[in-house]
């Protein structure tokens, strides 16, 4: 076995698929089934403790399925595999994406059952891209769910996000920090996601600094002569006595141009309360205070609420991972072939056929009242959630809007919710999601056709 | 802003960085302190529920190091955030990283306070690595920490990853295979990953391949005929009649191969049981049942105890995103400059100074007994666990291992660990680990130094 490379590429992407993807693909081929199919991209029930999820990286997986080509490596490996017939391998090599796909905006809240994501394809095609369409917009969408809930504790003040080190690895790192843009952080660490995505990049100095330098007070003087308007970072041997410290320097240096603090442990309310006191004893009202160290989004809300004299925070692990909710259970369900619904019933995990649209109901406060889901072929009440994302397998240009609007298009959407659905705790009353009769129907409909063929196996082989 | 690239791409690592670790190399170029530093990747505790880490990622981690080169691209990028001189960016583009990597084997269980790593370089040098090492040291060693626990639980019966689809991430996803062979899994879904990292590819049908024929047993028959030995997917309409159905029609077909079911909802355990009665009676005791469906280390071994007839386990989410432990508190901290010992105090997470050494002790039945930290000079009993990976900025072929040795390797390590450390539950008992009176002592007189520095702080300015 030949060393792989030191990164996975983008030319490796066509490989990153599920072998039963491509074993059903081969058998879609083999036995000549190539009608359309209808999957559909949902949820079946929120994670514990969240009241909606943040859908996000749909823009990104489309450009990647308008991009992915089979090449004579790709074809060599599966060859290796000893389970793909030529004939099926020569048609993946002259394969590319010819379906279409509808999405929700990024950066729109949604709710078990509702489709964020459909994709409209020969069955083959639709099934390859199940994994990684899955793996994108599961990321995205997990890390902006989770970001967007700092945010709302924060209750307007910046967070930043210092979670690289932790994120689970290189794309997380890098993605995640468009999620984060999107659900409204005020700034990143990462330099190349950061300048990548947009998000201003932010950072000032680690504890290894002082610790290098050893005399706290020269590492100040240093950063404060190279980054005029720096933030110091006070907790590395005894915060409050290097507030002093800075204090008593800046007295005597009125010169000197400090932008702020920050405190990385210990009780952050009770540190920033006194060092708060300290420099604004000091006339040094100016100086921001930063809070980060093991943050999460009760802890700011909780500061917050005890009006801790905190200006912004930074966090890292809680965002990175999303730790109460690093998965989102989605799924990625067949709910039509040949223009006829289908379904499952294993189980606990029953779907709901046919392809779909939600209307969302907004009342006069512009506040959401409610959603509907329906047969996509059905009208309904207030604004349809998916749009047209890909046709004839190309990306519609018009359907990509710049990052920025799809960061305003969040805080609008976010702003919209109920008051139940915004807070940090769990909703008492879950957001109105009804389906329609049509859906009901078919369901009922698709449950008996397959009672009638599993009956029918029974006596033909009795 | 230009669209960024499809996706993060080997060319973009110098640039995976947090702004301060930039920030900080500047200042340390800027003010000439180019001595060498000590800084060592470890945790301070183990998550919640867990008894040891296992240590995965250092080979390519060690790889990436050995590569890092900053472009005249990445120079540009730099000079936009006006915030660093042009010496800097000139010293920047003729870099190399020029230090010594010390680090455990992968595979190694590990205990809080131990050093995973330890970088020895020129401080700017050691100081800018500190987020994409973690990174990458992260990840794996946290996916590879919790698939040891699925394959402890399975006892002896493969377990296989399906996670693919909700890692975070495409490099989640890639590099995760890599941990998941390290930890002893037997197969993975992924066919990039797993013929990059060698570990079998599997994998079948999905619940879609049934609901697009909807005749659950043509679905059968085509899957038979075009894959012989393959495993069925009986669940999704209703899994009893699924293999009474197929049971019947071997009887009549006794030249057809199938190799095994796969359950996917529902009781497992006693689904198991009925499927295996059925097969079983209709003379089929050659057919292998695998069960899938939201399973975790709990869930396989309450299964294994209870004697469920199930051959192996197929495992996304838990693995996949680590759900218990997503995140592992590790830490990059400077640990001596200029041979000098350095530490922090800050509360709640003072550290221990000086380059170390892990000395492990194991009895004559070949289980761990205690591990001893020392200075990295000292001498100790037993097999000391950091070896040389990196000298003079170069890898040390001699270090990097195939594959195979370490997943071997990593099974004798885990056959080692004490029954207690085994065990799924948290240990009644901690695994010992002690610190020399050196390093006690080393810690001590740090401390006292601080207090010196900042005591003569104090009176210079009053």
């Amino acid at each position: 076995m030949a060393e792989p490379s030191l990164m996975l590429r983008e030319q490796d992407l066509p490989l990153l698929v599920d072998l039963y993807e491509l074993a059903m693909a081969q058998a879609y081929w083999r036995f000549g089934m190539d009608d359309d199919a209808v999957f559909s991209l949902f949820f079946r029930k929120l994670p514990e403790h969240r009241n909606f999820v943040l859908a996000c990286g749909q823009q990104q997986v489309a450009r990647v399925i308008e991009s992915l080509r089979f090449t004579d490596e790709h074809i060599r490996r599966l060859e290796d595999l000893n389970r793909f017939e030529s004939g099926f391998l020569d048609w993946l090599r002259q394969w590319r994406f010819t379906g279409s796909v509808r999405a929700v905006p990024e950066g729109t809240p949604l709710f078990p059952q509702e489709p964020l994501l459909e994709i409209r394809a020969p069955v083959a095609e639709a099934q390859m891209l199940e994994s990684l369409v899955m793996n994108y917009v599961h990321l995205e969408s997990t890390l902006a769910s989770k970001a967007v809930r700092l945010v709302l504790a924060a209750d307007g003040r910046p967070v930043v996000d210092f979670g690289m080190r932790r994120m689970h690895g290189l794309d997380a790192a890098w993605r995640g920090v468009r999620a984060y843009r999107v659900a409204g952080l005020s700034g990143t660490s990462n330099i190349q996601a950061g300048t990548d995505f947009g998000l201003p990049v932010k950072g000032t100095m680690a504890h290894s600094f002082v610790q290098a330098c050893e005399d706290e007070m020269a590492a100040f003087r240093m950063y404060a002569e190279l980054y005029p308007g720096t933030t110091l970072l006070v907790d590395t041997y005894d915060t409050r006595g290097a507030v002093r410290n800075i204090a008593r320097w800046l007295k005597d240096n009125p010169d000197v141009d400090i932008g702020g603090i920050r405190l990385d442990s210990g009780d952050l309310g009770e540190e920033a309360r006194d060092c708060r006191q300290i420099l604004d004893e000091a006339g040094l009202d100016h100086i921001r205070i930063m809070a980060s160290g093991g943050l999460d989004e009760y802890q700011i809300e909780s500061l917050v609420a005890a009006g801790a004299p905190i200006d912004g925070f930074g966090v890292g692990t809680a965002i990175g991972v999303a730790n109460d909710a690093p998965a989102i259970e989605l799924a990625y369900k067949l709910t039509a072939y040949q223009g006829e619904p289908r379904m499952k019933k294993s189980t606990g995990k029953r779907s709901w056929p046919c392809p779909k649209q939600v209307f969302r109901r907004f009342g006069g406060d512009g506040r959401m009242q409610g959603d509907l889901i329906v047969e996509a072929s059905e009208e309904g009440e207030g604004t349809p959630l998916l749009q047209p994302l890909m046709a004839d397998g190309r990306l519609l240009r018009d359907a990509i809007a710049p990052l920025e609007d799809q960061v305003r298009y969040t805080r609008e959407a976010v702003a919209s919710l109920p008051d139940q659905q915004k807070q940090l705790a769990l909703a008492d009353q879950a957001y109105p999601v009804r389906l329609s009769e049509s859906l009901e129907e078919k369901q009922a409909q698709a449950l008996e056709r397959i009672a009638q063929l599993q009956e029918w196996h029974y006596q033909d082989q009795d």
